[in-house]
């Protein structure tokens, strides 16, 4: 069987999640490394200009960038040339997204899968699968235990804060309300609760930056929010992983008084090792569907679990059925 | 929009289950019951000899029978005239089913799709998902807890036994050992007990109706087993509903030392009227995927989660996404 000729666009730890995972997915030989910079891999690294003339030499580029600038730019530039798959997660641009690489795939004859990863995708699946077969009921998302990059940024920007992460834990409260007899409305706020950890500098007034990080606008203020203050070392050893996790729960009827649950959740020791994983079976699955002449730009609801699998359909029937 | 001419094969709790659901599927209008026997529904009642005549007035045909004699018969020779699903769940024999129900329908030019429900159907989506985007990894299936029917059969024909029930309970130790550090490959009996209610006949000798139990071969002596008997009324009140649930797990890693926990599970209250509503829901994705040209048997694996949906691709990509 010929291989997948897969590509990374980014070297960060998306990237080398993708290259560290290669070995569980044998159906792919890896290309090489799309960066703007000059660096130092191990492995063949190509500019952005050199796409034009690789273009039949890679069959999906997988873009591990980020959502804010890169994506937006990277990926319908790449769909020109490609076959592409990127996990972009600005949830309310998705929809532009789509269209901006479905119009460029669809003049290039390639094909795109967007927004794949665990939110937006593993957890996106399930809400949808789950509003399908219960259409009666109510859907409940919740996110942790794990690190939220943008509140960690928000708390390392306060004066005398040397390092910082923030945890964003789902309350036991909630998810057991949720799973118990009401029916409860939750807000994001009773749903969650921040957990932060910071070094701060030698001199810094400890107890301003805790006020600082509990009243600040938007991140903090309106959550309950707990802050620890430690010490380098604990620090470096205990709080540099990126896990993550979270939980997509629905509750509805089916025309009787009879009440079903359902209920999906992910425990990750490391955010974007899973992501990458995530991406290269919608790499499968896209160079899959390129081959039967499938173009444009498609999200996870359209693409049939049958073509994420190393197997293909009839072995998947035998095994997983 | 034109609406799906939904019908069902078999009045039993499952066809029941479909009707009784079906406000909370406001695109289709149901048509009518196909049944071997002359009976009352307040709806139409066709014999199976009416199908012919009926093909063009029926778009999808919900086969309601049971998997040991009905289904093997029934979904091939209904699928002859009718774009059909089904709940085929005798694991083993899939392959075979899926071979001769797409026979005929490709032969038919209609499309079918069999082992609908939550296992076979949800359970395995998860399985085949779990298994594609954590290929490094082991899986984990636990059932209950729920009413086995075959279980409970056998208890009732134990001699003084007049009622019966058995639920199948997933272990907590086996649940935390799969959720924790260890990735000990568990057994069925390893996973799960077995907790007996039984009513009595007045004069019965109970304590040889919990030996025979317990000592039952492949249905109880190697599980730990609970046995209780109850009085009449409890039973009547309490052992009628027919709950289940399970989970499934799956544990691995993505190319280094990181570890992810995937996890799906259901509490239903009713497990009929719960696969009911999966079976309405790829009633949907059959009618739709028929009226695209696609014809010949088909399996959860094989459709994307959009055409379950109502609302279709754009309200789910704003919606779930």
């Amino acid at each position: 069987m010929e291989k997948i000729q897969v590509a990374v666009a980014g070297y960060g730890n998306l990237g080398k999640g993708v290259i560290a995972n290669l070995n569980n997915f044998p159906d792919f030989t890896f290309s090489g490394v799309f960066s703007r910079r000059n660096i130092e891999t191990g492995f063949p690294v190509y500019s952005y200009a050199d796409a034009p003339k690789l273009k039949d030499k890679i069959d999906v580029v997988i873009l591990c960038g980020g959502s804010a600038t890169d994506l937006p730019v990277q990926t319908p530039e790449m769909a020109r040339y490609f076959n592409v798959v990127d996990s972009f997660d600005t949830h309310a641009k998705i929809p532009e997204h789509v269209e901006k690489v479905g119009a460029a795939a669809t003049e290039a004859g390639t094909l795109a899968a967007v927004s794949v990863g665990w939110d937006p995708g593993l957890f996106s699946l399930q809400r949808l699968l789950f509003a399908s077969v219960l259409p009666d009921g109510a859907d409940y998302t919740l996110w942790g235990k794990g690190v939220s990059q943008g509140h960690s940024d928000a708390i390392r920007r306060i004066a005398g804060v040397k390092k910082a992460v923030q945890y964003t834990i789902p309350k036991e409260t909630a998810l057991n309300k949720i799973r118990g007899e009401g029916t409860a409305a939750l807000s994001t706020k009773e749903k969650h609760l921040r957990e932060c950890f910071v070094v701060a500098e030698p001199d810094a007034d400890k107890a301003l930056i805790e006020r600082k990080i509990v009243t600040m606008p938007n991140y903090f203020a309106d959550y309950d929010t707990v802050v620890h203050f430690i010490g380098d070392d604990e620090y470096d050893r205990t709080h540099t992983a990126l896990p993550h996790g979270g939980f997509v729960l629905r509750k509805g009827n089916t025309g009787g008084p009879a009440r079903h649950l359902l209920e999906f959740s992910i425990k990750l020791d490391s955010n974007p090792e899973f992501t990458s994983s995530v991406l290269l079976a919608y790499a499968r699955a896209v160079s899959r569907l390129s081959k039967e002449g499938k173009t444009g730009c498609l999200t996870v609801f359209d693409i049939p679990y049958s073509y994420l699998f190393a197997g293909g359909t009839n072995e998947a029937v035998k095994r997983f059925l």
